[in-house]
């Protein structure tokens, strides 16, 4: 055995119990993960601690991040973090005419290492990505904005658990047929026929995944993990203004993939200059056979029209509803979404913005509320969620870049404020630009009032839409998901008539239900290993994390048959 | 519990002891089917036997087949039979602004009937349909030109295994998520964060079968019980000239939906009127989300760029190999080689075209044989298998169509014919147009002879194409494969390094690889459950039968969450 076949055959056995119980979890959907979500657990074992992890970040700041990756003809790099300083890093610039061939050399020896040998590198990966999480959440709340909390977990462990996902979903779907069979079909009185088969998953050539600016980890890990362990080479081409944290997952992957004897250059960085705009380029090459993209309608849209040589899984803009139709517990109601309205300042693409209330008001525990009342007192949940400046902070982050900021400050044009947006000061870095949310009263029956609630509007701007009814509620609820799109909807309702219309329009629509949300789970929020994010089936994203669908077409089986 | 919900319960319980042993042999890919392949199997039990089936089709000759069809505005027919006779049978042509509308009314209920019993709801179809096997054989026979014992087989058990296939990958894919899931976060000290999660696998829309001349059941089966088992409603649109066998399976599908109280218009029939085309129309309404297709290159193509709101599978044009190397039972070679070529003329997506045969000649168990001894043994072989009239009937069929013939026609023209076609007359059906086929010599280093072998001549037309070395044969093949497709490749060598590069050639390029047969198993046949037909990786087919890719994005999972 030589040494990297060792080290593999150790991966094997070191990893094999986690992805025996992601193979469980994904089929019990129960709470699950083996990545510890409080800061206080990391810093044993070889983790970095909160400090340590501070100062490994402050160690990358003004430096490069060496990756020794073929083809490297310059070095780039502009990222300023959305709390104010310029991080001064630079990565690699690739020529994709060195770099794209040298990604394909190793996919053979990838191939040949077998289903369980990928996931075991994959999960080593993930654990040494895990150990470093409070580093990558430095990196991910300087490049996203993200509040510390929220980088630390949905930038570490949450990413994390949607990496072993797809690699979970990909071990599983690869290994639904075996490595060889045996083949006996009888024939009466002469002789069977008898072959022998013998099956291998291929990967389909590089896969592209094409990063995004308020999620780099979270959104980026099922692309990356789905396809390097579905046997493809990986390229990473991040948001120019979050290049970080996938670079240092670009480092540790070549990092693994060397030490356990394969080639470093299935997994590779594109890094651009600015303006360079390389994800066109890259997205038509014909050594791109899978794209993983989460942004704009607009890109992706013409990544699906126009790389029609890959497998394109996108996951773009949409418009997310809440319908308030009554509750028996409207504090909790009221904090709930004060909650999901605040938390990173909106900036999520589960984050509701259309909130249905019937004009005539709803029912609650508390008596009958107006649609004013309730738009006010939501507004003065939000005030209260947000009164403290030091948690305000914590829950808002920062904006995180020049487009949002336009959007809540258009907002107030659009109707009546309902509760206005608000400047916290952020003692630690004075430069963030940190804004409470805004709502603004509009009128779903007016045609003008359409043109804003009837498009995503990126930020923390939501709208309080006075409806005929409930039932108008989700007429346009039907009409928002099927030609918008929904990543998230909301509902709340203590009727079973209503419960049931409102299942079924998210049935039809194909739009994932959150039902009477009103304690610590929050509808812009899902958890690794049970709920889906997106559904795969309305305009927002032709692809959900995760399920079969997004790992199955990354890779195909050739068969070898002989006789006997 | 109602009649209807009495029936499908009852259905599951006749059906699922079918449906797990297909679920275990998907796994294991071992020898199975539940569908008897030996015409006297049939007779008994309520089946037709051959003569009540020969009956039974002769009964609809001249006939509407009446399907009782929303927006029905015509009655459309004109197939003729490859052997001869019109059919003079006419079938429902449909309004789609009626018919399509119409089908997806029952998709609510369908959804809600649950995966298991979809299943059983279509293995009570493949049942029904198994009975009438010897009627459908006549009715694929003349429409598709096969020989009855071929249409009995591959139209009917084995194409019906190719459905009960779809149906298990179709039902394994939709329970790998559970119906229900409780989830129980732990939150220290406090409470854990509770929430129930509902899980429903819902359908995308309107599926469309586009059907071909030579397969019609062999190659609807899968893409129609793969949509209908996920939840779709499967608009079948025929090949015009093979319309009774799928306009028959329409009308057993209908009838057992209706009976199992599900809604009959969750299958529907799409005929066309001579020279209409309505593919093009159908493909590119908004109610059609998911297509399979199999066909020519050029409309498949049309399909993938312009079909964008489904999800489309194709099988098109390729250009299958042979890599003749070397062979320790080169009697055994020349017998499976001519067999290939001879069943059902050529007529198959598999069936071989270029035997690459290198130069010098190759080494075999009755010593070295000169490229033109392999040639003119090959040809000795082919005419031996077909020397006897009625034996040759039975293996060649009839040439589906005038296309056919004149590919045939010109086949002598591309080069030296080292085997011609001969006539053979069919005593049962005089008019039959039934021919042996022709094999042309070609120099593989010649540009002008690559223009013949380097495309798709659908039909028995193949070429001994001579290479200057194994090295060089298994460079076409590769480029062959990657630039043409291919749905087969055969390969006959003794050497282990040779065997190392062509399979090496095949997982790089994703083709399906059949090593050394010599036996009663052949190039151009696969078995459900076990070989897959096609890889979905390379230009001849977007999809392979069959496997989680061809079933896992015909529906969406939606999530339903609640707190407690």
């Amino acid at each position: 055995m030589t040494a990297a076949a060792q080290s593999v055959h150790e991966l094997i056995e070191k990893h094999r119990p986690v992805l025996d119980q992601a193979l469980e979890t994904i089929r019990s959907r129960a709470y699950w993960s083996p990545y510890p979500e409080h800061p206080k657990a990391y810093g044993e074992n070889g983790s970095l601690s909160l400090p340590e992890g501070k100062a490994a970040f402050d160690a990358l700041l003004g430096g490069r991040v060496e990756l020794d990756q073929p083809g490297t003809d310059d070095w780039v790099g502009g990222e300023v973090s959305p709390y104010g300083p310029k991080l001064n890093v630079t990565y690699p610039h690739a020529d994709p005419d060195v770099l794209l061939p040298a990604m394909r050399a190793g996919m053979g020896a990838w191939r040949d290492a077998g289903a369980e040998a990928r996931a075991a590198v994959c999960l080593e990966i993930l654990a040494r990505i895990n150990a470093r999480t409070h580093e990558f959440a430095h990196a991910v709340m300087h490049t996203s904005g993200q509040a510390y909390m929220m980088a630390f977990q949905a930038g570490g462990p949450h990413a994390q658990d949607r990496g072993l996902e797809a690699v979970a979903y990909a071990y599983a779907e690869q290994v639904r047929t075996p490595d060889e069979a045996g083949w006996s079909k009888p024939q009466g009185k002469r002789d069977p026929l008898e072959l022998h088969k013998a099956f291998v998953p291929v990967g389909r050539g590089v896969s592209l995944l094409i990063g995004c600016n308020t999620f780099p980890t979270w959104n980026g890990y099922p692309g990356l993990f789905a396809s390097l362990a579905t046997a493809n080479p990986v390229l990473v081409k991040p948001h120019p203004r979050a290049v970080l944290p996938l670079a240092l997952t670009v480092q540790i992957c070549r990092e693994v993939l060397a030490e356990s004897g394969f080639d470093p250059n299935l997994v590779a960085l594109a890094a651009e200059g600015a303006g360079e705009g390389i994800a066109k380029t890259l997205a038509l090459r014909p050594e791109v056979r899978l794209i993983d993209y989460t942004g704009s309608t607009e890109f992706g849209d013409w990544l699906e029209a126009n790389a029609r040589q890959a497998q394109v899984y996108t996951e773009k803009a949409g418009v997310n509803t809440v319908v308030v139709d009554s509750t028996d517990n409207y504090k909790g109601m009221l904090a709930n979404l004060a909650f999901s309205l605040s938390l990173y300042s909106g900036q999520m693409c589960t984050t509701p913005q259309n909130l249905l209330i019937p004009r005539a008001g709803i029912d609650t525990d508390a008596g009958p509320k107006s649609y004013d009342e309730v738009v006010t007192d939501l507004a003065a949940a939000v005030d209260g969620l947000l009164g403290d400046d030091a948690r305000a902070n914590a829950l808002l982050g920062a904006l995180v870049n020049p487009g949002v900021k336009q959007r809540l400050d258009a907002a107030p044009g659009l109707g009546e404020v309902a509760l206005a947006s608000r400047e916290i000061s952020n003692p630690e870095f004075p430069d963030a630009v940190v804004r409470t949310p805004v709502m603004v009263k509009l009128d779903g029956t007016k045609p003008d009032a359409e043109a804003a609630y009837f498009s995503e509007c990126f930020g923390p701007v939501s709208f309080a839409v006075a409806v005929d009814s409930t039932e108008a509620a989700l007429d346009l609820l039907r009409r928002t998901v099927r030609e918008k799109g929904a990543m998230t909807v909301g509902a709340y309702t203590t009727s079973a008539e209503v419960t049931t219309s409102v299942q079924d329009v998210c049935l039809e629509e194909c739009a994932q239900l959150s039902l009477n949300l009103t304690g610590g789970v929050y509808v812009n929020q899902t958890a690794a290993f049970s709920d889906f994010h997106g559904s795969g089936g309305n305009p927002a994203a032709n692809a959900a994390l995760c399920d079969g669908a997004f790992v199955s077409n990354r890779f195909r089986v050739v068969e070898i048959r002989r006789e006997g």
